[in-house]
């Protein structure tokens, strides 16, 4: 998928929302854990009951490694699924992977050639040898770490460097002159808004992922006035508040409306943000 | 395994050699190419002919992961198999990970818990909480990312900070404050050794895992020279050299005698390094 039909597909759906697919075996409801492909079946009516509401799915691949191979096997049924579904959903494999040219070939070949991902989530401290590879493919994307939602971002990510610049930007500001805005999009989290306002400065057009709205205490309003570009230019994740959408207090949703629960919480986010497109 | 039982398990093997095990199955020998499991049934060849000579086990993660769910079946027979012919031997998941703490958590799940491994290799760019989970498992390592062998490490790794050191040395002098010398390694490439000697000035004790030697470009005896403390603190690792032997030019040897070729490669870089111990 290349830019332009990736704008087409968020404004048909009215939508940027990405949903994240971190299915942790131990969060799923009890009556699920007894199938032979507990996260799959998990995922598959996650998927049936958001899919209006989405652009996106990121399935985290940490989750299914933790499981052994059949986890990595539930993976693959997961991506192929959505592609069943809807082809025009963007998939996105959160691997957050990174190395030297020969591997990351290997990487490449597991989410580009065996799995029909869009997209891969990849590490940059490696640099340029261990994201080219992943920018060979035509309308396949790398997503490259910039600066991330979580606490310990600043031990490294915010780095003053001798030019004054901070490492993220230098990461942003060098990736971007090895691809293109229809190859290369960054993860920004939303826990920092005043940063995405600079970012747009020196990236006004590339696609950011932007996790850390909702759980982790960034809001959708302030991603957007910051963030949002010409061409939307934001998918925004929201894995735990959708999965896990049944767990919160007075839901009102027992474990298994799960999905239910999923889609109204997929729903009210969508309908939000059909308000800035 | 804490420190002083590897370092004891190098002066009784009297190596320091680990065989990164990254069986490309476009390189393996065709004969091998035909069965269920190839990079199993590589593997096993090659474990069984250099074990004599190695420490320590690298499989690469990526190569496994290349050929699907059971790619990942292959990697966990692999590491069972190692267990199986010498409890001692050090296992490192060449994974490279690195995410938010609940996250990294399921990574811990994978590595630690459903395989067996000793260490998995950790990007550092998103700071301590992608780095800390593996830290609390007694007598399993974090093998950070400091500098690595590839051109690109010059990309980001390298760059200066605005206090005048370099990026790589921030990483190893803030995980240093995260573990001990008894769970965390440093990767720090052989294709540049002058490095290995300042990095010994701030980091005397920790083991590294040092790649790049052979094919890349570094020396053995360079390597040592720089890189080598008390209680030998090092760990080379070499894989190409070794798994595919037998086809370099003139070797002797035919893809049928690759375990042979491997088991004379492993021999000949034990046999250097038992000078140096």
């Amino acid at each position: 998928m290349n830019y332009k039909e990736l704008y087409s597909n968020i404004l048909k759906k009215k939508s940027f929302l990405c949903v994240g697919l971190d299915p942790n075996l131990a969060l799923i409801p009890d009556f699920l854990k007894k199938v032979e492909y507990p996260l799959f079946e998990f995922n598959k009516a996650i998927i049936d009951s958001t899919i209006a509401f989405s652009v996106a799915y990121k399935p985290n691949v940490a989750f299914y490694e933790a499981e052994g191979y059949k986890g990595w096997l539930q993976l693959e049924m997961t991506i192929e699924y959505i592609r069943s579904k809807d082809p025009s959903v963007f998939i996105i494999a959160d691997a957050k992977r990174g190395d030297i040219g020969n591997t990351a070939q290997r990487y490449v070949a597991a989410f580009f050639e065996n799995m029909d991902c869009d997209a891969v989530t990849l590490a940059p401290y490696m640099g340029k040898d261990s994201i080219a590879p992943f920018l060979n493919y035509k309308d396949r994307w790398a997503v490259v770490l910039a600066l991330t939602s979580n606490p310990s971002a600043v031990d490294f990510e915010t780095s003053t460097l001798s030019n004054e610049k901070q490492l993220y930007r230098k990461v942003i500001e060098t990736a971007m002159t090895w691809g293109t805005q229809d190859n290369t999009m960054f993860v920004v989290g939303a826990t920092r808004p005043e940063k995405l306002a600079q970012i747009r400065e020196y990236c006004p057009n590339h696609f950011l992922l932007v996790p850390g709205v909702g759980a982790q205490g960034g809001t959708l309003e302030e991603v957007v006035k910051y963030g949002m570009n010409h061409c939307c230019g934001l998918l925004v994740n929201i894995s735990r508040g959708i999965l896990f959408a049944w767990k919160e207090e007075n839901s009102g949703f027992s474990d298994y409306d799960f999905a239910k629960a999923a889609a109204a919480a997929a729903e009210t986010v969508a309908f939000e943000m059909q308000k800035f497109l």
